[in-house]
Parts: structure tokens; sequence; C-alpha cells
């Protein structure tokens, strides 16, 4: 039926919207309604923020953030501790730990994890420019601790045993998140693993 | 924290991003962030199709349509009954009739319905247009029918008695959409009023 209905030009524009995260093929199509008759506030916009976003963004080649600078906008921010490394997964999770704001550091995005079931080896993950970062080839500076930030998933969790024994020999303190209650959560809705963790992290009050 | 994350071209994307219907902050920052790693695949030629589109959408001076020509694709379509016009209240409510594809016949697009509370009186809407038409000095054709395919609300119902009336003098057939319980719908859901309807135009077995 989209055929007859309007030019391939909308058409294309629909099938392209309902690749974006959030949006299926029926909201795609309902969000091309809104941007065609909102052509001139926000259409053109969009399609314009988009092209110079897909011009400018580069991976950062220290820390593998995405931004349009090399090195990124953390990188070059001078009131970050550089003395922390905080390695995360992917943009997204540095993303989701900057949305806390409990820590001004820096980041390492890995860019996956090691998953052998999928094929994904050490050798696909930035690790020897970690290496590199510790030792201080790249920044110059001494890093004091490594924050390993991974999902507490089996995958996360093989990866951060590896990436620790990767830099016992640089004898940099290394160190992973807290397991235990989440903020507001109910215990009735926890998994064994969350409850044994949080009640072997207990602290004193 | 945004600005100091990334660039404020990404931060733009982001906020332009959020306005688009279905997507909010929280989800045109995870959409962002997809966008930013498909940059080649689907950032880019989103951005284009965009540009495209907003440059070529018009509205179809004939009947209200949005499309990329004007008389648009469905007026231009011979295979469509010229006799009958469906008279919407949007461009969203056209699509939604087209995907139903019951009826291959002309629209016409008021551009919303009589709503003396938010000021929205007959001349806000696409009326003298549908009367040349009907009285064929647009077209040419004669048109038999004009079918009120408008919601089934207060103002729905207002803008559909005033076109009636307004259309009396053409001596065109005026007719609405039916009322009734909608397919695989549940009685125990439905309203008294739907309920109601149902029973008033119940049809032989």
């Amino acid at each position: 039926m989209a055929q007859s209905l309007a030019g391939p030009e909308i058409e294309r524009l629909i099938q392209l919207l309902a690749r974006v995260p959030g949006l299926g093929p029926r909201s795609a199509r309902r969000a091309t309604l809104h941007l065609m008759k909102k052509r001139e506030e926000l259409l053109a916009p969009l399609g314009e923020a988009m092209r110079i976003a897909a011009e400018r963004i580069v991976t950062c080649e220290t820390c593998g953030n995405l931004d349009t600078q090399s090195p990124c906008t953390l990188c070059h921010d001078q009131r970050r501790d550089e003395s922390i490394i905080v390695v995360v997964e992917s943009v997204a999770d540095l993303w989701a730990l900057e949305r806390a704001g409990a820590i001004k550091a820096r980041y390492h995005v890995l860019g996956g994890t090691l998953s052998p079931f999928d094929g994904i080896g050490p050798e696909d993950l930035s690790l020897p420019k970690l290496v590199d970062r510790i030792g201080g080839h790249v920044s110059g500076s001494t890093v004091r601790e490594v924050i390993l930030a991974l999902n507490a998933t089996v995958e996360g969790q093989t990866t951060a045993h590896y990436i620790t024994d990767l830099l016992a020999p640089t004898g940099v303190k290394v160190t992973r998140l807290a397991h235990g209650v989440p903020v507001g959560g109910e215990l009735d809705y926890l998994d064994e693993g969350t409850l044994s963790a949080a009640l072997l992290s207990r602290t004193s009050l």
C-alpha cells in the first residue's frame, strides 16, 4: 500500500526511521507524518543536524569515546582526575555513568566484552591501548586506579577477570563496581545473587 | 552534564530527536548513540532522506494531502473512483484509511475539526475547496458521494453536521462511517454509547 500512498522519498524516510531504536515500523510512520507537517521547524533542522553529526563524529583516539573531536571532550577536560581510568564496554555505558555524575575521571571504551560464543576475543577489544595508557606511554601521566565498570553479566565478569590479569604486571590498582540492592529497589523483586552480594558487602551504619 | 559530555552538534541532534513523536529525551539519547555508531549506514542516509523530504514535500493543492508532488499520488491515480470523496481531518487519518485499503477513492483533508474552544472555526478548515470539488469546478467530474470519515468525538461530529448542512444545496449524497463494535473488540470493555450504536445498526445474518 505504501508505494501508492506517497512518493518514494517519503517511503525511504519511513524505512530509515524504522531502524532508529525506540521507533518501529508503525511509529516511524507516525513520526514521519509529524515531521512532514513540521518540515520547516523540525524536519529540515533535524536532517541538517544529522548531516553535520555524520560528518564530524569521530572515535576518540585516546579513549574510544564518540565525539566531534579527538581527543574527545572528556579526554580534553583538565578538571578531570587523570589518575583514574573507568573502563566501560560501550559509549552508552560511559554516558550512563556521566549521567550519574559520581566521578570525574578518564574513560576507556573497550568496544565490547569477551564472548567466545560470539567469537569476540581479546584482540577485538581496545586492550593494548589500555595497557599503553596505564604505562603512561600515551598520556604521560601516572594512572593510580582502573575501575572496571562492566556489566554484571557472565561476559562482563569474564572480561573483568581478563583485564585484572592483564594489568597485574603494571601494579596498578584495579577495582570493580559494588554489587548490591539498587537504590529504590525492593528486596522481594531481587534475585538471590544480588541479595547474597549485598549481604556480603554490608556496611556499618 | 550534557554540555561537557560531547560536542554541541551531538547535543543539538539529541534535542531535535527528542521532539520526534515516539521518542522522549531519554530515548533520543539512546537513538543518538545508535546513530553515532552507525553513522555510515544510518545517520548519514537518514539525514540525507530528511533533507530531500524537507525540500520536496508539498501540500496537494487539490485534496490537502502531503506528498512530493501536487496533485498528490492519490489524486493522480486514475484507478481510483473519482465520484467518491472521503473527507478526513488529517493526513494521519488518510494514511490509516489507506492502510485498511477498504476503499479506492479520492480524499479531502480538512486540516482540523471545528472546535470553538480552541478557536477553530469553519474558515480554518479546507471547506470552500471541498464545495468547489463537489461542484465539479476543480476536477471537472461529478462527485456522487461524500464519506465523512471523521473522529467519533464531539468535534468530529460537530464538523460532520456542519459539512452535511454546507453540502445540502449541492444535492450530493453524504454518508459517515458506521459506529459499532471494533473487530476483535470485547463487549465488556466497550462504552455504552458504542454498544447502543452497535445494537441500533445491527445487521441480519
